[in-house]
């Protein structure tokens, strides 16, 4: 089985390669520790792809799209079928992500996972497990066979694209209402109460926020999702796009790739890919702070710090694909910088150094 | 002359083109507001420039470089002659802003404002003033008509930079000791104590930062600079790197183009253009948040928002050409990005949103 094979094959991060990485960076004309996050990102990349000095090449966005059956309870303010529409905007490159990911050097992999209606654009992965899942405020998303599927649909992408040569991956979403699923996997899987998960997505007001509180409590209490296991998690409050990004971060991980999270949606994906395969964690970049309460317990839960905080908050792999160039720069940096030595600039006064 | 020109042509943003660039910006296809900064950078670029959506061509780094005669007091870890040694490795690119102005697509000029020694390669923008400052601690940096000599050289190589094409500036700075001039003139500027604005910059030990202090405090008492005016400010504790910068910020606003600081150095430039002109204030981007103490303090009576923080306090401009391409993507998001209408997506209920 994919999913089974995928998970034995993540390794933990290459502990020398990280440690030849920290010497190059100490060794390059400027105070040590200075170019700070830099610096940590590009010892990562060592760790992740065995190479103290990895190259970025290709790129690529990987765009899961899925409906959600909790959207019938009043939890968005867009209507279900905006999810189908916005899918030829991100694919002709109109959308926020779309162009974004342009000026990323990005391409997108637009797949459909579940979206409720039938779509068919050229340039659409079709590769729907369900139409859209079932109301978790009633009753479970989808079953665990289904769960599974859409996990290997996202790990089935991600390897294709690593094989198409891509070397850094970003994870984006798009689906009507998925904050409310995401909400109940944070809740599910870090204790937390639906008040605590619950955030304004899509800028709702009072009202909407108390249903979607309602529909996230209901979620918990109707499916009893098991913590401890990311599947049943997914299957019973999650999401077939989120199970999609769920898969593409655990491939990215067995073939030693980076892969970004973007915000609310693609980080309740890695909580439940971390609770799957814990070693999954070393291998993802946090990109950047969403504006939705709750982004910040879900990192916390993963130990993750985001590169940036722009307060975004639009989803669809918007602040991945703007991280890219910091990955990239990072890399760049190790590669392309001197040593005191081969400039032939004085080194620091070790004893004036706070140690 | 040519500074009283300069501040004479600097105007107020365009309120017209800023509305029109949020009107804009609402009606395309994501949530309002949901690109957070990339919109607030967008409406100020459409200030800045009159252009409801304007489009970021050439860029360029302008580094500028000079020596600090405070050095014999022993603030700084690295010996002076770095300043020098470090020209041909930021020409060359292999300094990191180099390789981050490279990655940024970005050209670097790099200005000779007043190292000690004498320096000439090819690339160098010859334009000492004088060979590096005097002592502050014992007395004043330079003569204010040298203080408004290197201000005119950083607006002269604004102004051909614009000339030649370039929309987008950014600052950055070389002089091995030149964060303890700066802290001098957050001292002056914002009325702090020397232990308030001392930091550790290159990483200095107890002991040095003690001596840093001190130079601080005898730089004020000696100098006696005049907090409101900032020319006076740069003259007695400033440098002459660190008034080249300023009047790079200066001759950007006159031309109506967007100048983006980077770190401690910069942003004590920032502080006296802004002194000598307030309305300069609109032109200037906070590029990032340094890891040096005392920026925050720079950033606070400025009243500008870091736009990424990444814990670097490399200087030389690196923060600065990191966020270019944040820059960039704002006006991309403006310029290509659908609205609901074109895109044919379905407008969000109203009656949901949270008004």
């Amino acid at each position: 089985m994919l999913l089974v094979k995928t998970l034995r094959e993540i390794e933990d991060l290459d502990r020398s390669a990280m440690e030849m990485a920290q010497r190059r960076l100490d060794s390059l004309i400027k105070p040590p520790g200075s170019l700070g996050i830099l610096e940590e990102i590009a010892v990562q990349l060592a760790g992740i792809t065995g190479r103290p000095s990895p190259e970025i090449g290709e790129k690529a966005v990987i765009v899961m799209a899925g409906d959600h059956g909790v959207v019938e309870e009043g939890v968005s303010v867009a209507p279900q079928e905006v999810t189908a529409q916005m899918l030829p905007a991100i694919i002709t490159g109109v959308a926020g992500i779309g162009v974004l990911a342009r000026h990323a050097g990005a391409r997108i992999v637009v797949v459909d996972a579940g979206v409720a209606s039938d779509v068919d654009f050229p340039g659409l992965l079709r590769k729907k497990v369900k139409a859209g899942t079932g109301n978790i405020a009633r009753g479970p998303a989808m079953s665990r066979e289904e769960a599974i599927k859409a996990i290997e649909v996202g790990i089935q992408v991600a390897l294709e694209e690593i094989a198409r040569g891509a070397s850094l991956l970003a994870t984006g979403d798009m689906g009507i209402g998925n904050t409310t699923p995401s909400s109940a996997i944070l809740a599910a899987i870090g204790g937390y109460t639906a008040e605590e998960v619950a955030g304004r997505g899509t800028l709702v007001n009072d009202q909407v926020l108390e249903v979607k509180v309602r529909a996230i409590k209901s979620a918990l209490i109707v499916n009893k999702p098991d913590r401890r296991d990311g599947i049943d998690v997914l299957a019973k409050v999650g999401g077939l796009e989120i199970a999609g990004l769920a898969g593409v971060i655990l491939g990215a991980a067995a073939r030693r790739t980076p892969v970004l999270i973007d915000g609310f949606i693609t980080t309740a994906a890695a909580l439940a890919a971390c609770k799957i395969q814990p070693k999954a964690r070393e291998y993802i970049i946090a990109s950047h702070l969403s504006g939705e309460q709750g982004h910040r317990l879900m990192l916390d839960e993963l130990n993750l710090t985001p590169v940036i905080n722009l307060n975004m908050r639009l989803g669809e792999g918007t602040g991945a694909a703007l991280t890219m160039h910091i990955i990239e720069a990072a890399t760049r940096i190790m590669r392309e910088m001197a040593s005191f030595d081969e400039a032939g600039v004085s080194d620091l006064d070790e004893e004036k150094i706070l140690s």
